[in-house]
């Protein structure tokens, strides 16, 4: 095998993006793509020179095809998942996995045993940045962590529409710190407490009992401390950055600029340009590279980078940061 | 009324300092330095040729004094802060008024009326970036205040000796935090959580029932969200941020380096050296505003900048983060 | 015509990187590739499924060719520019247009009256930092022009062998100086002073007659000034930061780093990994943007961007440069 | 001898500073201060309670003044350096030594033999940034020095009348700059190339034949670089960079701010106020430090920091500087 073919399901403005990374990548070839709604899939194929399919079963079925990259809506990643398990074609699978934790749950059950390849999408921990601070924590340049602080907020408000099915700020959003929380405290925390409130938008909390701006305080069994701060717009970019903090020094992951330029005069010094703008340009290089790890699991049988099992803790966090906001108590994750 | 005469009691490190501040600035002049311990006294009226008085009665009784800093042990700052009142002369003491809460509420009953200044040293509300945080949110640079994020870590741990009676790590250290985060919000908090550790030395917490490492969050009334995170050993110096997060923008007070030489080679760029070791160097424009601010109460009758109130409130917060750490829960604040 | 089909002549370390950008860009299809040593073609034609050809004139005499992009050796620019131009192909040419100025000058007269669009290769005209670095000093952001600094350094010495060919430090090096120098000056420098040295390897000069680290001063007619340095050595990586200073203000376009990891300890604060460490990594953008312009040109029959006079002028400066250094003195531009 | 007691003469803006930190400074009593207008001095005077002397020779004929610090008008320099010297008291004395380059030599001629310590007040040696620079060079940090760079704005043009009698640009402004390079390069310039112009304002030229931007470029015999450029207007502030690039990498003494505040919004991130205005503010860590080492130089016997040769050869480098900009040649230095 010398690329591996992978078929995309799911061709809105995600699974676009993952399709051309496969179509770039030089490891792996676009097979085809699907989307329910035949339009968004005609147009990548149109753009990518591949073949869209109509019946997604022909994904399945076809030996010709060696992996499967799902990014279409979140209530029917299980039942892909499921699929291309049955299929014996491994998947990397966008987060998170269900909003509903029970069907998570019994979805791992029944995947008990299974050794099929499943990588979930927390394209975090690909970035060069946030990889760079891990693998500093890991040499031992900061000693032991004592604490892990995440800044994460969003460029701007989702619509409407989007805020309606999206399940939730917690669910949707901190979803991916509770992943990188996990992910650079190299244990598992054990309680957490959560506040959250509708500052951007009260309606995002009259009407559809969700929030826009949180704040999180977690611990491991070790006593390990982590911070997450989330908002749903800030007004100056994507603003991603990652402090660990040590006996031994700190290492920060902080935000990348569209260029370097600097300007100076009367009022200010180095005043640069905002932020880049949101996920697909800030984390372009991460999602390159987690479509390169899920090749080295398939090719080089490297162990699976982010687990099905990932994709659960993040979202057992979740539940416990909703269950702490209405307790308002430092609540035990199990 | 030329310069403000002012006696410093307690000549400590920090009185030292005081000292030579008022010795410096333009609009004071140092009266007479007193210490329980004579020779500290001495040492620095020796070398800021100034007298040293036995009996600290003589700085009270003193029509040529017109007023008094306070920085002896935080056991005899509500004595000193009474005589100074009931001598009619303005008192700038340092933080924190007592370690207990009670005897700081019964002054406070027993000041009720009291028109003569009395200004609490936070110090930190006085630094140049902090100021121009504040500012920029007062001007409206960042739209509704949501979240405000105080990072504020000491260079090391104190001495065995200082940490058994210091009264704690939320009375004697987050103290400021707690001041600068009301500084900031503009409101008060109206609930917090907390939680502490001892990960620099453990022993802190088995033996002293304490802790050097600490998390808070804070929510005020109107839904502001503040955290707080503190250790007592950074290693790269004394890390004293402050970030205002708010609906149409952001500004980060950050920290200050020595000079600004920066080094490049084969292993990195733009390496500088560690930041300022402690709260005498960082602090040390903010040390001198305060007595500036203190002469413009007694001079130009301005109001008392920061009051015996701010410091009442700042210890309020510290013993409802103990309770929250005891219970678990996001305690009110009364 | 929907996407440009473009040729590339020359498949060695550049040639292949301009073969995989007209690959990914959206609006080109790479055609075939030709190398004169056929091994560089066959190897970049398997990695990207293209034909190689064996003889360069089947690329001319193709009309299902569009364009040509010609990266084979400097000696044989002015040949594949001119094939192009008669068989009305455009044509993108990598720099230098020739190391001989007379033989440069010969062509450029051949040309007079050629209206098919030959496209320089100054790549860091499109580099996102230094084009947002023209676009402030055009919106007037800096007021009048006064000084242009550029610092270049490339991160190590070449290979003996290439320095034998390549011309000599100011033709080879200081080329893509000499442009961006033209390109923000936005006049013609009509003096020069230049000195030059072999600081790094003393044999560049004893065995090469040629330089390692050098120094520039021009002057504009209108009196604006501008300095260029030079080292073939910066152990940082490649130094790239262009400076414009002027009555109103100043922009730096600074360098690029791989990622925004900042580490702390009881060393240091802030230190970074070296910079980006070469031109296809430090330009890959302004690479695929020269794509872009040249994609403009035809399509939309866009002014070319960088010209056959622009290729010129820069070398037109390298001659001059060299003349200063012989003679000590300010020399004229002609 | 506990503390030494300086007399002050010439109690301009520049002399009124030193009073001051000679009144702050550990080691230093401040005798008495002078100026021919005797307003200034009683000013001065009256602010730091001292005396100030009618007759400038009761200075040099009192026992009890142990050191004289020159600020007075510079035609009045070497005058005073010579009455220091006849009576034995060391003299620290403001740059530069004359305008005229020919009565410093002849002053020169005249001082040989001395021992009466003549310090020189080029107080950018002692910024703690540019200390640390030339300390990393003297350490090995960046191997051998091959290029210094140094940018040096003022931020505003002097007064009209300032400019007329300021003896020009490169004698008044760049004599700082001058000597910061032979402070750094660590050997002497041999040759010198310089251009000038009025770019902030024409009349400079036409009325006064002066200039307000220049550009430098100078060589040691060991081949070193060293590049300086000048701005009498630099908007954003004084702008006071210094780079060393070696074999082994680079340091940059950068600018430094009022503050560290950073400003984000929708139009920018990082935005900081303008540097520190001017000299006074952005070297007063260094002015203070230039009497620390004068102290020293005194007390301890160490050898002066700068000589009265090191003012003299910095006035050399700009006579040659001159005979450049006329003979547009890389005019040796002698």
């Amino acid at each position: 095998m010398n690329k591996v073919r992978i078929a995309v399901i799911g061709c809105g403005r995600i699974g676009q993006m993952h399709a051309r990374n496969i179509d770039l990548h030089e490891k792996t070839t676009l097979s085809c793509v699907y989307d329910v709604n035949s339009e968004f899939a005609e147009k990548i194929s149109r753009e990518l020179n591949v073949f869209s399919v109509q019946n997604v079963e022909e994904i399945f079925n076809n030996n010709e095809i060696d992996a499967v990259l799902v990014s279409s809506p979140t209530n029917t990643h299980i039942d892909f998942i499921e699929k291309s398990v049955a299929a014996k074609k491994p998947v990397l699978c966008e987060k998170p996995i269900d909003l509903d934790i029970d069907k998570v749950n019994q979805c791992y059950e029944r995947l008990k045993g299974n050794t099929i390849p499943i990588q979930l999408g927390f394209n975090r921990r690909f970035d060069p940045g946030h990889q760079a601070a891990k693998h500093s924590l890991m040499n031992g340049d900061i000693g032991e962590l004592h604490q892990c602080i995440i800044t994460s907020r969003d460029p701007g408000l989702p619509s409407w529409d989007y805020l309606k099915v999206a399940g939730g700020q917690f669910r949707d959003m901190t979803i991916h710190d509770f992943d990188m929380a996990r992910f650079m405290l190299g244990e598992e925390p054990v309680k957490i407490f959560a506040i959250s409130n509708a500052l951007i938008n009260p309606k995002i909390k009259s009407e559809l009992n969700d929030s826009d701006t949180l704040m999180i305080i977690m611990e491991t069994a070790s006593g390990k401390q982590c911070h997450i701060n989330n908002s749903r717009s800030a007004t100056y970019g994507y603003d991603q950055r990652v402090e660990l903090f040590g006996s031994k020094g700190m290492v920060i992951s902080d935000n990348r600029k569209p260029h370097e330029l600097k300007k100076y005069n009367s009022e200010y010094v180095e005043k640069q340009e905002p932020y880049l703008n949101f996920f697909i340009e800030r984390y372009q290089e991460a999602y390159m590279n987690s479509i390169t790890s899920f090749v080295e699991t398939i090719l080089e049988k490297k162990p699976v980078s982010v687990s099905f099992d990932d994709g659960r803790r993040a979202l057992i966090l979740a539940e416990a940061a909703y269950k702490s906001v209405k307790s308002g108590k430092f609540e035990n994750i199990n």
